[in-house]
């Protein structure tokens, strides 16, 4: 997922890698903007570099968690000090559990309350706008910048400023629509749709599928 | 949503419309059938006739709990004793709750567990095979005959022939496609979707949408 929204967002953005090293992270930039400029050329506006997790956190505007839930807490807390509430946190981060052949979405518990894992970072984030987007894309996808992705992005958040940013920069990537589905809380039915997706493809051949709505 | 599914099905099969009065039911079902008929003229073969919820219970090859989730309880305790595992129970109950202007997904959580209302009927009703469908299916478009629904429908079950038997009916409706995404496990998935759909209707004015699974 990070290498399709950095190679898309490169036209227009400065874009950090951050990784927990940051030499693998300014590896990783280097290989992207190669790729970029070849098919952006001359268009290409933006930038790629590499840096530390806890770098690039201190210098983005916008910072879309582009990691798996098991990585997910370890990632937060190097970045966590960081942060400020002019920022923005993006979260496609979805917990699931592996369910026989498939997946199973697998939200946080917490009092016998049912929680999306972007209302428990947002908690635990405090005043730092957490914006849930991009669950439902196929990396794969996003990183061929030749592909048109013709998806609906759900998209759920409390800050109408932040989700603004969010909307605005998912309408810069080619013929995905963002869709405003409500405050955080509906996160818990965002998540949901990664593993409904994988299972999709695994139980009925449906690869590297996304979602849209359809009237 | 019952309305749609016993004028669409009825063009070639039996409907029993069950209602907690058999008088209602029977009232219902007349109602429908002439719409039906109006709609199909001689190429009806079917019948729409009405019931009380028990009698439909115990006649019924599938069973369709095309009810909202808080009389869901209710209804299973009046028709569970004349359930036989030869028969077909169908769920597209989803638990939610008012969120601010919109919904959420209010899953069933046990001993710290998240379960789907599916699976939790599944537990109740023991040995007759539940199959999750139609969660996502707007009622108002189903019941019009004249529309076409270019739809995904995500379907979870255990029990593979009564699985297949909901992937045919599903199919029977017009350009309806059914997709198989798991177990009953995945119920959880697809009930998520319910309220994200309302979601979007309400944030996004979306109305009456569905979805589909796009490539």
């Amino acid at each position: 997922m990070g290498e399709g929204l950095a190679l898309r967002w490169a036209k227009n953005h400065e874009i950090i890698i951050g990784s927990r090293e940051a030499r693998k992270g300014m590896r990783v930039a280097e290989e992207y903007l190669a790729k970029a400029k070849t098919f952006y050329g001359d268009a290409m506006k933006g930038t790629i570099k590499g840096a530390s997790n806890s770098e690039a956190a201190t210098q983005a505007d916008v910072i879309v968690l582009a990691i798996p839930h098991k990585y997910a807490a370890s990632t937060i807390l190097s970045i966590k000090d960081r942060l400020k509430p002019s920022q923005i946190v993006v979260s496609p981060v979805v917990p699931m559990v592996k369910a026989g052949k498939g997946m199973v979405y697998s939200p946080i518990v917490e009092d016998g309350k049912v929680m999306s894992y972007a209302e428990a970072l947002a908690k635990e984030l405090k005043d730092i706008p957490v914006v849930a987007a991009y669950h439902t894309i196929s990396a794969k996808r996003l990183a061929d910048l030749a592909l048109v992705l013709n998806y609906d992005v759900p998209i759920a958040g409390d800050y109408e400023e932040a989700v603004k940013v969010v909307m605005e920069l998912t309408r810069e990537i080619r013929d995905l629509r963002p869709v405003y589905v409500g405050p955080l809380r509906s996160a818990l039915m965002i998540e949901a749709l990664t593993p409904l997706i994988i299972n999709a493809a695994i139980y009925s051949k449906m690869k590297d599928a996304s979602i849209a709505f359809v009237q």
